[in-house]
């Protein structure tokens, strides 16, 4: 990429350790967007990078906590001062550890709701921060079933995840009217990762039946969305395969 | 287009006397389908079948009510028999209606039910029949916000738009399993036609900042709904103005 | 009962031919209420109304087909005329078919409608134009979780329970502010009734865990929502056994 | 009260600082409950004590920071050791401090959720462990329209709010087969509160037309929560004036 800085557009993946996230920011460099991607460990981001960049796009990885105040206001300000104005935020990070109620610890509580709606708080705030004094931009959020609807051995994921979808929609209503698109995927079904692979061997077999969610196609509908002229915006879609029960 | 018959794809829209029924059909004829349209009177189709023949597409008008279930097996089997399998149906019929609860008569709460609701469960029921026997296709409802809420006025028009997403739920989770995508597209907002030109002069000013929803953009996620590979299919999505509140 | 005629209050409960329709007069009658009770033939309401007289309350039965407007009509301004003013008004038809989609008849399909849903918009809207002269009443509809979900084998019951909430909703949007209560009940489990004795044996069996509802208690909700202060009006509540899966 | 302790039942309010959480404890006493009633400084809890008991009921305040586990922990043991079982449970503890989002700070997103979610955890659970050893008990949680939607400058409650009822939903499938009867009280309206009074006169000003929530009506529904049957168990109902718009 030869684009003067200021002509850069960015894409910010928090969350792009997993498949999901790493399949939304291949996508979005696809069409010519400086991939940013997060996640605690910048060494594990590096096959992402590498494999944008052998695609002929470009992609920077920072190690960040999101969970971290002064981090991710550290990371947006370089991004936005170093790389280019933040046109596209995804929070992609997830957090689903059953247990039962009985035998939730306020840590593992704590620590469900900290990553999976605490960062998307800090990381969606300070992003947006930027983009209203542009009036302009997108941000997309990795939603759930559990964002729905709670269910037994699921208090505290349910509970994120709930969180989550408020913030989404109290920020759509709020960023909406400043030409800010603010989206929520429900995500309901396993997707295609090596932890469905070790732990949900029978699901996973029904890969080939097109019975888990494949990322790039997950990937696809973040883009879609992104793209939506303004006069038409979607703010909730939901993903599943065909033969989910729901 | 000089397909053979057994080769030709299909787009069923029911409804198609509205701005965003004709959308519809244009974005599907676009991509090689023959576009199928109906409305009570055949006569207003012509327009749109010749816009469609003119961009170089295919196109059928066909009157037929769409609440006379005699009708609507004729229309059906003829179109399957003569042109070619459905492979993505379209049930836009609304009928918004407001009045009070207290003056609301039983015929227009009994027609705006017909309309709406009755007729695409008719439609959808017919197509749904061809399309389980070659396991394949798609079912598109146009739903509105008055299907997901009632208000004070609108208890037809929501129990219509209630009941058509019923329908649509209860048709996708039946459904998907045999390889039909069923989804329910909830539009919150004026569209660009002349009912809203004519009724909402100040709505319709909004136009030129994006404020009413343009039914090519509409016709879009149709078209995308539809392509969505089967591991992640959408059952709903909301589409709205940027500035509409909600 | 001894009371003068203006000093009546009277419960109307169209669809009192069930085991809830019939619980639910008797709570009223309990309370002093004359129970005004129907359903399409007269004679099977003659031991509802034996029971509430021989426990010293007032009860009448009336034949009248829920579906036909002259009859809601002639219904309403009778019990009006000559015996007193509908206070609370309680609509208690279900019509609970399962059927594939792909075999749902249209005429099975309207009839559900125009039992569960269409009957209850008439006989609402009747009471509720005697109920807003007065500022003051009423109106209470029994739902099901059919009303919240559409389920496969369930496109019309879902469709006429959907109906029915959006009419509720609307209602009680549009009414409230007349000071009229309008509520929604939804009944998620099996009932206490020959229906489910007969067909849900098994089910049946859980009845002395409590597994199924007892129509007397499902009554109590119905009164406790009518005797609710205006300050704290409920609108929606659920009601399920406790072991129910949900 | 003399009865001996092991008859005693016990109701539990974390958040009697308010007017609700105050009358809660006072309509359980009532009925020969003891209260025991918690908030952060246990003096301001006297009155509420003083009035229980002179009204001839049992009563016990205590000073426990419900964000605190050990605290939780304490506070649960030292009740069902000293008073006796807790058979109903109220968490009761509100944070509606609106902010746009774009100002809203770490700290206050962060301790909006540890007063009015993560406290909901932390005391919910210590007592559904009592309480699943007995198989008996009842939990309840005050919710609210945030719980259900976001709203332009409620990011943090709404949050807050959503991941209460997550948990109340998530407690409620897999603690009702345990004979545990959870529920969710949506609270839509302004309670009569000194808050109220002082913040916004206009809206306190239409208490004479009952139009705002009485704490003494809201407290019914906690009782009438707690009383229902086993076989028609309310998970959730929403409570707001006759006037409310909704």
């Amino acid at each position: 990429m030869t684009t003067a800085i200021n002509s850069k557009k960015i894409v910010l993946v928090v969350g792009a350790g997993d498949a999901t996230g790493g399949a939304i920011a291949k996508r979005f460099a696809r069409e010519g967007y400086v991939a940013c991607v997060t996640r605690r460990s910048a060494d594990k981001l590096q096959p992402l990078v590498d494999a944008i960049t052998i695609s002929g796009g470009e992609a920077h990885g920072f190690a960040c906590d999101a969970r971290k105040e002064e981090d991710v206001i550290a990371l947006v300000e370089q991004i936005e001062t170093a790389i280019g104005p933040i046109e596209a935020f995804v929070f992609n990070i997830g957090a689903n550890v059953p247990c039962s109620i009985l035998e939730e610890t306020a840590r593992k509580y704590f620590k469900i709701w900290e990553m999976a709606c605490f960062s998307g708080f800090l990381n969606a705030r300070e992003v947006a921060k930027r983009m209203v004094t542009r009036q302009r931009g997108t941000i997309l959020f990795t939603g759930a079933t559990a964002g729905l609807r709670g269910a037994a051995g699921f208090a505290a994921f349910a509970g994120a995840k709930h969180g989550i979808r408020a913030l989404a929609q109290s920020m759509a209503r709020e960023l909406g009217p400043m030409n800010i698109h603010v989206a929520h995927v429900v995500v309901d079904g396993a997707i295609d990762t090596d932890f469905i692979r070790d732990r949900f061997p029978e699901k996973y077999a029904t890969k080939d039946q097109d019975g888990i969610l494949n990322p790039e196609h997950i990937a696809e509908n973040y883009w879609y969305l992104h793209s939506q002229p303004r006069d038409a915006w979607t703010f909730e879609l939901d993903l599943r395969p065909w033969n989910e029960r729901w």
